[in-house]
């Protein structure tokens, strides 16, 4: 997405080397493009083998091969400090933990409001808003007016300094995120941190902790410290342990108290089910699937307890008086939304999204950021139609989907039924796409389920951005053709999304060095490839010094008999 | 899709039983409905543990566990013969030839014309058309009127007597098709065949023979042999092969024997380039990819050879003339089309796609059915626009895509890339999609990459069913959501597109036959089900005998005290 520029820099050069999660980006390096002061962007170049400008290409894998049990750098720490609106506070007690003393931090509140919009609003533009300026090729100005809108945000909580600011909207790229987090019945912190490194490293833009097990707050500290992209949690899920899995006795103190727990740590946006309003609970009743999200459920099941309206809802502006002073985002939750095709669309859907854009403009008056959860399971004719009123009930709020997943009857294969749904939202107009990986339905996501989650939706994102005419959208598209075409195997190998699977399954036809650079593959053979013949086409026009069009208009029917002589091949290189 | 009738009678009852292919689909047999005569139509009847009635699935495979060295029974062999307008002929000598006499057919040549277009204009309602009313639950009057009008085609070679009748239209369920074939390079006709059998089980409508390498012609006679899904075959291929694989040597004479010899042989549809005029030619010059078709780039590099106008043109009468007497179907080949988001919707492409059209009007001439190839590599935003023009350009003759691929930066996950665009595409009209394997750009497909090519295109023509509003079509959806909230986990895997998959990714983390009835899952824990939520709202309802809606408006503050008394489930079964 980015052009060539004098100003960047090699990693190397800045004594910050990048190591082992790069392996499967062969012929790339991570360089800098450097801007204002100590604004300096990741950027992927890819060299090619051939005179062709490198590529370059938005990165979100992070600083890399940095010590896990250390955290990544604070990067954000002087842009934060220079703004002297936040102070220092002693974080509650949190119980025993057993975080290493390499990733503590100093927390930090705002001592009034410290959110992006606010500054935003107040015509200034922060050093995040010039970082996601480079990152998105667009003016400072540009990120600014936007985020002032409300129709885009940077979820970046003042105690996430690891943070490289990104920005969701959709006058912007279209963005992924990747659930990872631990339940109760799996897999360790570890693991969580492993999973995190690898989503950003094939493309995550942001990556959501939606542990419930146990040790919630330790995994959530070791994942924000390593994690160079936005965070975001379901606070819900950690009052629930808190009252032993009871929804019935939560509690608003319960979930505040939550809540602060997660703004000290420095989480970037909350999913907050406060749309799930009593009222729409029954309408649920009647569907083939309910509530499925589990947000929801939560809430719904302390509603009919308590037979009263929910208490994130009825406590909004509180929630929003808290969030100011971290800069944390909302991510409006869709408690309700359709679980199968049969829901889809449906009056408790709609109910709730209405409430979403009410909720909106509340948070919109405490200058919080706000992004929209939406759908869900919606066939291919209806997820128009979500968007539609989302932009409208919600005033053009960024919205954030969960596929949609376009068919309910491929469990393990929903990494596909949703990539439909999400590209064709994502071109809609959907800022941000959930992932959705091929254990949806069936389990926890290992890595390369979390790697297959990713790369259906770089696909899906990227397929978005082309059909919204980003600009420069389509430049890797044209390296990447324009490499297969000139059968440069190993550009378009290090061009793809996925460079390491694209030459293994070459390999496994012709696996010989010598048929990278064969102008024909294991598909058609000399005699039928295409690429070929084309190329002969176009080396004849080239050679002739005239256009291939010219050649044919001036009557060529002797010139057909001479080609035939010269022998196989018509278009003879010279 | 089909309804449970009581004419249907499963295959053991029948002499019939059935044997290995279907191992990856438990809890489901094969069962026939019955239809006039000796028509009786495949369909999957999956049984449910609970009381639900079984979910009956349209079915591909074909008999099973039959010796491939004799071959399918000639199951349309009685309904030929019946319309006694065939006679055997002598087939060409083709050569030296390894073809086991058990594969051995009588050749049949039609006395006159003998499409199914020609009977469907005559007002004739064939048993080819029975068997398909009964397939997808229509009136063999609309079959037949579809196939009149030439907005629908039923692939059924004379010759192809082990066929089982299906159709290719915009009123019908969208069809798939998946590429197999041997190229100069790599595979062995007994992996042909077995890949034919594989697409099958897992859902392709028609499977295209693209062998480019030895043996094309014992290839396709096993293929066909052994095929209850019509074939198509590209003949251009081996009629290259006749030449030594030089272009400027092809002939119409080496051309048309190739066309007869594949007639008697019993391909269903032929991929026929007549479109790749020399005038277009030029026009690929400036693109990107130039022209990635194989077979438009043979005639490419034919017409400029000679200079002179394609000769699948030029003598496309005659091809219709040899085409009626067999019933091959036109599947007009898109030689020209893009070959990367670059070269999307050019003027090449379009300019073929109209010639496409007036072709199609001449072979209706000859009652030919004729169905449309069309891209290719196109982004989300202009797929719209193929749609229309084929529909307007080529008198709604069925559109039968490649993909369309909306990215070109996926090497590796075409088959996802593809899969959006298919969806898309197939919603707004295409009546059969060309699968895309994980191979496509870098290698032959192995079994594992048409399994993988062919469940992506289920879940896109079945996304395109649902989009369109296919009646019957979500009731496979709405069977497995159902199964999925009532956690019946076997339910759930049986009905899924690949049940072996659904079940492994379960069993990773809840491997334990118990699991398998929990009221839970990996993902969540007991806690946090949202799906048990619900069923316990909804159970409540039920055991209150009022509506939750009712129950929800008469007031329940003290209702909530009780229920909080009666433990941490508020709405216990009873």
């Amino acid at each position: 997405m980015h052009k060539a520029t004098d100003r960047s820099s090699k990693d190397g050069q800045n004594g910050n080397p990048d190591g082992g999660n790069d392996a499967g980006l062969p012929s790339s390096e991570k360089t800098y493009v450097e801007g204002q002061g100590d604004v300096r962007v990741p950027v992927r170049k890819i060299t090619l083998s051939n005179d062709d400008a490198p590529v370059y290409v938005y990165d979100t894998s992070g600083p890399q091969g940095q010590d896990v049990r250390k955290g990544l750098l604070p990067l954000r720490r002087p842009w934060i400090e220079a703004r002297g609106d936040c102070e220092a506070v002693e974080p509650g007690d949190r119980g025993p933990s057993e975080i290493p003393g390499g990733l503590r931090r100093r927390v930090l509140r705002g001592r009034e409001n410290v959110t992006q919009m606010h500054y935003a609003r107040k015509g200034v533009v922060t050093p995040e808003m010039e970082f996601i300026a480079l990152r998105e090729n667009v003016a400072p100005e540009f990120v600014r007016s936007e985020v002032a809108r409300g129709r885009a945000i940077i979820p970046a909580n003042i105690n996430h300094l690891e943070l490289e600011p990104m920005i969701i909207g959709r006058n912007f790229l279209v963005k992924i995120n990747a659930n990872i987090g631990n339940s109760a019945v799996t897999s360790s912190i570890e693991e969580e941190v492993e999973k995190l490194q690898w989503a950003v490293q094939w493309g995550a833009d942001t990556v959501m902790d939606l542990s419930t097990g146990k040790n919630i707050h330790e995994t959530r500290e070791w994942i924000l410290r390593n994690s160079p992209a936005p965070i975001g949690t379901v606070p819900i899920y950690q009052a629930l342990e808190k009252v032993d899995g009871k929804a019935e006795e939560l509690t608003w103190e319960v979930y505040r108290d939550t809540l602060l727990e997660q703004c000290e740590q420095g989480v970037d946006y909350f999913t907050v089910h406060a749309g799930v309003l009593l009222r729409y609970i029954p309408l649920t009743a009647s569907r083939v699937t309910g509530i499925v999200s589990r947000g929801g459920s939560i809430l719904a099941k302390w509603c009919l307890a308590h037979h009263r309206e929910n208490f994130l809802y009825t406590h909004f502006r509180e929630i929003c008086e808290i969030m100011k002073h971290y800069d944390v985002s909302f991510s409006l939750g869709d408690g309700l939304r359709p679980g199968c095709i049969a829901d889809a669309n449906d009056e408790a859907q709609f109910g709730e999204l209405r409430t979403q854009g009410e909720l909106t403009r509340i948070a919109w008056e405490y200058d919080v950021q706000v992004m929209n959860e939406g759908p869900g399971h919606v066939p291919m004719h209806l997820i128009k139609e979500n968007m539609e009123k989302q932009l409208e009930w919600c005033n053009e709020a960024p919205f954030y989907t969960l596929g949609p997943l376009t068919t309910d009857i491929a469990p393990g294969y929903d990494h596909i039924t949703s990539a439909i749904g999400a590209a064709m939202i994502g071109w809609f107009g959907t800022a941000m796409l959930c992932y959705v990986t091929p254990k949806e339905h069936l389990g926890l996501p290992n890595k390369q389920d979390v790697k297959d989650g990713v790369i259906a939706y770089k696909i899906a994102a990227h397929a978005a951005d082309l059909a919204k005419g980003h600009p420069g959208a389509r430049v890797r598209d044209d390296a990447i053709s324009k490499a297969r075409f000139e059968f440069r195997w190993e550009d378009q190998f290090n061009l793809s999304l996925d460079p390491e699977t694209a030459r293994k399954y070459h390999d496994e036809t012709l696996p010989a060095p010598g048929a990278k650079l064969a102008h024909f593959c294991s598909m058609c053979g000399p005699h039928f490839c295409s690429m070929k013949i084309t190329q002969d086409v176009r080396d004849y026009a080239a050679q002739k010094r005239v256009e291939v069009e010219e050649a044919l208009k001036i009557g060529m029917e002797e010139k057909a008999e001479e080609f035939k002589e010269r022998g196989a091949e018509i278009y003879q290189k010279a």
